[in-house]
């Protein structure tokens, strides 16, 4: 992601929580990535169950999917729109994930990814995050994996 | 969705939103639906593509997806959470969609949902919408049509 010129500020502190965040997920850092959640943090995930409910739930789903990852995670987020005001925010973004993976498959996938934010002391934090793809609508009810933007 | 005492004005309003949305979405009235949109809405539907862009496209989708309902949607919105501001929302609930279609296949899942809305000219409209389901993370990475909450 860039910066953008004269972007209003709350929308640029917004933008910078991504970018951080971003960034412990490509070092595959679970500290790094669970300093942007607040406690009550609610995730509707790529797998299921339908949601994942509180920061520690969303801590040990992080660590288990950078293990099935060999190396370094790719994760890009692109087409970041925010929308915000002086105490919360929602965003929305394509995101390309990819990367070889511990069982041998390769990772090559865009997601939709929608977040919720909330300003608490003065800090932007990640209240809920809903990542998914869409499925084609006959049996066996694939889910869409082979989309791109 | 039953109202809550003491809820603060913002999430009444925008709760008050929702129940004429699903209401327009249980009567199929495409007209009463997209009054709750704004222009630039952007949606990620459970069917592909990856996003519509604008009230139009999302008109077109709920029309043709209304079409393939033999009567009325059943459609209940549950555990709705609301984050508001005096400017904007976003939302969270599992929606549960029902009913019996024109291909013969009767409908009966759980879907997520998340919702941001923009308190635009006095009046909270839909920007953003993502619905999904989880994925099955093995071959062949079927939908996951079966979970309730």
């Amino acid at each position: 992601m860039k910066a953008k010129i004269n972007e209003p500020p709350n929308d640029a502190q917004v933008r910078d929580r991504f970018d951080a965040w971003a960034q412990a997920v490509r070092a595959k850092d679970v500290e790094g990535v669970m300093a942007n959640y607040a406690a009550e943090a609610l995730l509707f995930d790529l797998a299921p169950p339908l949601q994942y409910q509180g920061a520690e739930a969303c801590r040990r789903n992080w660590a288990e999917w950078f293990q099935t990852f060999k190396g370094p995670v790719g994760y890009e987020i692109s087409k970041l729109q925010i929308t915000a005001s002086d105490t919360l925010a929602f965003c929305h973004s394509l995101n390309h994930i990819y990367g070889a993976r511990t069982d041998g498959e390769e990772t090559d996938v865009w997601v939709r990814a929608t977040i919720g934010l909330r300003k608490l002391n003065g800090k932007w934090l990640i209240t809920h995050e809903h990542y998914s793809v869409p499925f084609y609508m006959e049996p066996p009810y694939r889910a869409s994996l082979d989309l791109k933007p």
